[in-house]
């Protein structure tokens, strides 16, 4: 089995012959600027961009694509016919879920504000708490929109906090969803880019929620309708929106969501820690010993998935 | 009954003839500017400052004092011989633990540094997640020293993050205390200010903690011997640092303490919610209807109390 792995000293400990290694593999190493050109029957698909990431997906014998992430809309398109995807939700499902919680619950406390204000050297606490636009998130009722494993993880933190949470999913009838989003304090988006979900949340949807209600993002950039939220930001209508995604993506200097009062922004780090590439490698090492034992490894992705 | 209450509205309901009020307790108000001068038996004591707080306590014929605050090193000096100070734990406790958490994920999650390159339009990922310095607590040593009723909350909403929480309280051992101390990725400070407190977390101290450790106050500023914390931070020892109180408190213009890179400062308002007041004017009715049946309400301070 001749597998192209991304060129990282995590991966090439794969090919070690200690407890790391994986015995009877055959690796090649591929970095943004170089993708060796033989056959292989797998690709190990992380951190490569643009024309990198299509060269890799025309390897001749191409069997299996790995994707290390937990999206798939930028592979998806370019995978040839007959060879099988599997992403790697796992790798990422706990930490975008404790980010969310992170982003959440710094709205709630201003933390964005004082951060300005520290910035300026500027002690700016309200006379009157009435007046501080500080809440916890008890009471708060949470609409989390792609209902999955993160979500699930999601609502087991928020819970001690005191939200009452409930869930989205592709098979919650339309008058249901819209009944849950107009009554939510804070709707978090987790949904996967597809054709039923790309813009979804226009100016429409944005009408229907609650004034005052927060907004999340750690799904994909481009289900928000981006001129969309600007203008329910703008007229006050939404309190505030977190986003880990954007459209444009990255999002550009002088982009006017930067400068928003009420937007905080972290740049796609959802799942980032300081060992996910260790976490990856690690994922890539059971990966390959499953197939190994021909045994269908976890995370296929098979057509027309709903969230 | 007599008593003086702050000069805000949610107080003045307690006189209406409904079910927000006291029937047969007697009231008035001050302000900062304006301290009724009459004899009366209790005073609810919020938001007043040095001298006005200083005359509240004068008032002739006292026989009690209910602090609507946590902390009462502000009270007990200036408290006459004879008079009972009760404190209003209860209306604090659930917001301060979720202002710790909030700021320990921030932290964890570089929400801060998010912000500044936010300030600058700047898309600052890490190109390789190792150098991303982003963590959840999954595995967190966190120590909470003031292991009373805050403390409890806050282990029970860390725990699900996967943090590994323990508690310093007045009775543990010196030698347990320096070794729950000596491992910590966390120190979480929840200590009253008395005299065995007051600059406990001096050079020392800070030496003792492992490097990297963060730190997080949401106590009283003079637990921290601010200087020793700067030091501390300049050597690179310590991780960072997130406080809600300082000394000095409000940290004046210009201090050094703003422009440290891991340090996240909240003016003082863990506690601080849209609804405390209503809350506070709630205990205190609760309080006073307590009084009237001849019972012994709630949150009485005893001398030489520990944590």
């Amino acid at each position: 089995m001749r597998v192209l792995l991304p060129d990282l000293p995590e991966f090439h400990a794969l090919s070690g012959h200690d407890e790391h290694g994986v015995p009877g593999a055959e690796f090649a190493f591929y970095s943004q600027d170089h993708v060796p050109g033989e056959a292989a029957e797998g690709v190990v698909l992380w951190l490569a961009r643009g024309e990198t990431r299509e060269k890799l997906l025309r390897t001749p014998g191409l069997k299996w694509v790995l994707t290390l992430t937990a999206g798939i809309d930028h592979v998806q398109p370019h995978l040839p016919p007959g060879v099988a995807l599997y992403n790697a939700n796992r790798l990422h499902d706990r930490a975008v879920a404790v980010h969310v919680a992170a982003l959440m619950l710094s709205a709630m406390r201003g933390l964005h504000h004082f951060r300005d204000a520290q910035h300026e050297g500027r002690w700016s606490s309200a006379r009157n708490p009435n007046d501080s636009g500080l809440h916890t998130l008890d009471g708060q009722n949470v609409v989390i929109w792609g209902y999955g494993h993160i979500g699930h993880l999601l609502e087991g933190l928020l819970t001690p906090f005191g939200a009452e949470v409930s869930g989205i999913r592709s098979s919650t009838p339309d008058l249901q969803r819209d009944g849950l989003l107009s009554r939510a304090d804070w709707v978090v988006l987790l949904l996967p880019s597809t054709s039923d979900t790309r813009g979804i949340v226009n100016a429409e949807l944005l009408g229907r929620l609650k004034p005052g209600a927060w907004l999340a993002n750690a799904g994909r950039g481009n289900l928000i309708v981006t001129d969309d939220l600007l203008a329910a930001l703008d007229s006050g209508h939404l309190g505030g929106v977190a986003l880990d995604v954007t459209d444009p993506e990255p999002l550009p200097e002088g982009h006017p969501l930067w400068g928003q009062k009420n937007v905080i922004i972290t740049p796609h780090i959802a799942s980032t820690t300081t060992d996910l590439v260790a976490r990856g490698a690690s994922l890539t090492r059971d990966f390959l010993l499953t197939l190994q034992q021909g045994q269908e490894p976890e995370g296929r992705v098979l057509d027309g998935q709903k969230y």
